[in-house]
């Protein structure tokens, strides 16, 4: 399709009437011969991952499906049906609340590994370089919940382990994460362990994506959850039920308060 | 995580610091174990699927990931990024869009699958009970842009039939979905090929997939290719870039015009 | 701009370079002339009405504002900045929750005043045919929190008979409405009064206003007490802060539960 | 309602059944007592304006309502509505859009003023630092569209300057766009006048609001167009009316293009 506006223009889908390519293969070559995670790469970047590349990229996805309804984007799907919305307006509720809080600690761990790999300053100076400009908070370290450590991570990063092994990967992210981890804890006198965005960020970093396709892929793996608990809520009934449990009542701290 | 509060409910996901279990096994033994599509099957429904089930799965996941810029989706994705919006706000704009137009139709494909699966009646009477409830249009067959064929349905029918040569599913669907062509093709006296909306309800009714969950499974496809459009927009930049193709201007057409 | 093309078309707005005319009025003949009411009346509907029906329009607009954090719609807009949304974001993500169970109960309301309002049939054989239809609940009507009553509805009421005295309106609505009152407290024994959704529409009907916009003004109204509610919380800061009240936990009532 | 929870706390409503405080005015004694912009005024920073101030609050929400279906957020409005949504889900699927590039304008703007009016620095020092901050353009200037001036803007310089005669305002924003101006005359060589999003910030700024309300007053404001627009389009009919105009199609830029 190669002609007529630059409205629009794309390396990604060209078609006619009866064929579609992506990325310059024809559709139906591409179904039933490239995985969901070949097909997700292939889509998002271009090329198509190795088997072991995308077996390594197929575990980030399947690690972050899903966090509970306390999670804001699981309980905003959940409320979006009690409200009446069909399953497309509930998931777009709920991915919309995947923001800088949420969607974005992988995008900004994938960028802070990048600066620590680039540069020649001793990683102190590095974090405190980010400080200084994102606040304390290190982006992919830490869990309020999961005390002492999130099981995701560990398993993640014994996958880039055995994929450094075997070539698929360098390893060099996974020595910076866990540099990161052994200089918060020297930091704290107790551990900060890499988390979920730390060790997704990691894989994400190892295969090559750019750091604003992990909050991208996050909300991808995320809509999984989300579907699951919508349709789940669907299948409850129930309308009108809001985020708020039984007996709960706000703080209102304003004039005039209603005597009770 | 048995306690305390009826506010929400779920099947899905149990935690405690340190543990998270997706219905029922540990997420760190799934990590690495199973593949996206087994995860967003056990997800949404329950169970694991085996290879041959998930496979087949994999092609409906796979085949509807895209429909280019002028798809309603791909183009509010668009959009979004160039006025400013993060990929996760780009991802939620376009996945709203997906509603009883776009992700209706395969949800209704497979209920009319079933309706014909489970009556005695003949075809035609019941494809006219289905007309005068929802209109003329029979979802799932039928496109406006690919003739005489939308590639990725007899591609996605020929692993169906695979599928049920080899016992994964029964083909009973695939029958129906063949019936209802052989159908539309008498009235109309052309070809009414089933799209990729009838096609992937083939196999999401041959793999037992309750209707709604068609609509969500489609939003999940369809959101890999929102994020590849919208994170190449991203790449590309621009402002402001509206729906409107150069020299574009809509008809007014209430009182007093401006003169020009 | 009387050219081109039929792809959207419009009685809304004209614009040429320089020139920018609302419902044929030049913009600057709009602005400090007519109230933000007018102008929201003018825009939906056409026509500007007097300043009588502006006020009794206005009344509605100003009374479904908020109700406070509990609500779907204000949680999720607060949820939303704690998740890092900008305020545009927020509002969205609240707007999208005001769908059939809260934003379809006026509109409900105004059609079936419409219905009683047309019909030959006593009221109780048209509310009988409501709920086959609809089921048992009667939109606009009973409140599971404020008992007796809704503040609202009685002053909104209050002033729709005012305005039926001085002429503005008919009352012929309120008197319908009055009617449903009746009949409800009658079967249950007890009041069911109307609520703000039902005294809202009573206004909105008066007016002439067609029942799809009862829903839309509905969610103009309560955007503003979205957006107040984002920008609280915009202020108060706070990342993350979930749906989750402290000491709060789901039921999970899946297979193999955590120990604990 | 002050007790239980410090999970949300807010200065803007109380709750008790029966009763409804908002910024401690019981809702019965607003309704039918202060205007709509009045309401919007308390609800979003407390206290109820003059009528004078009230009336030149209003003008700015009057002058922002609509900017034509090819304005990003009417056309995702209309779209979504031919893709099946409903009126908030429509309305939530345009606000989306007033990220950055729209709504951002506006409290970018207020935020340039309040620094121009508080600096010492010559006028030229500060777009100079503004522009090293945020780039070359000076957010409520220009207008690509416009020429040679954008109708509302001079509309409601003058109410400012009115407004300004009488007391209710100071008139130094207005002044400080109007030097911004003409600085920007100096610079080009031709007018950059001032347009909608520099005009309202100006009312804004004069008002007392907070920068960051401009980005949602003008939310609020667009979302009586999007409203306006939605409802037509939903009595319009038409499925799938995608962003595409007959005869457009994108540039394909891609490997392997379609020969056609």
């Amino acid at each position: 399709m190669s002609d007529v506006s630059d409205w629009w223009s794309t390396d990604i889908i060209d078609m006619a009437p009866g064929q579609i390519r992506l990325r310059g293969h024809p559709i139906e070559e591409l179904i039933g011969a490239v995985s969901f995670p070949q097909m997700i790469w292939l889509m998002t970047r271009g090329g198509v991952p190795s088997e072991a590349e995308a077996t390594l990229f197929e575990a980030a996805l399947v690690a972050a499906v899903d966090h509970g309804p306390q999670a804001p984007s699981i309980a905003a799907a959940r409320m979006a049906v009690t409200c009446g919305l069909s399953l497309n307006g509930a998931m777009a509720s709920a991915v919309n609340m995947l923001d800088d809080v949420h969607g974005g600690a992988g995008e900004q761990a994938v960028e802070l590994y990048h600066r620590i790999g680039s540069a020649d300053a001793p990683l102190a100076e590095i974090l405190e370089e980010w400080r200084a400009e994102h606040g304390q908070f290190i982006p992919g370290f830490g869990h309020r919940f999961h005390k002492p450590v999130d099981p995701r991570a560990p398993r993640l990063l014994g996958l880039v382990d055995a994929a450094a092994e075997d070539g698929t990967v360098s390893g060099r992210f996974a020595a910076i994460a866990r540099g990161i981890e052994g200089a918060l804890a020297g930091e704290k006198g107790k551990p900060v362990p890499v988390n979920i965005d730390g060790a997704t960020a990691v894989i994400f970093a190892e295969l090559g994506f750019p750091a604003p396709l992990a909050r991208g892929l996050f909300c991808l793996s995320r809509s999984v959850g989300i579907l699951s608990h919508a349709y789940e809520q669907q299948q409850q009934g129930g309308r009108n039920k809001g985020p708020t449990p039984p007996g709960y009542r706000w703080t209102y701290t304003g004039p005039n308060p209603i005597d009770d």
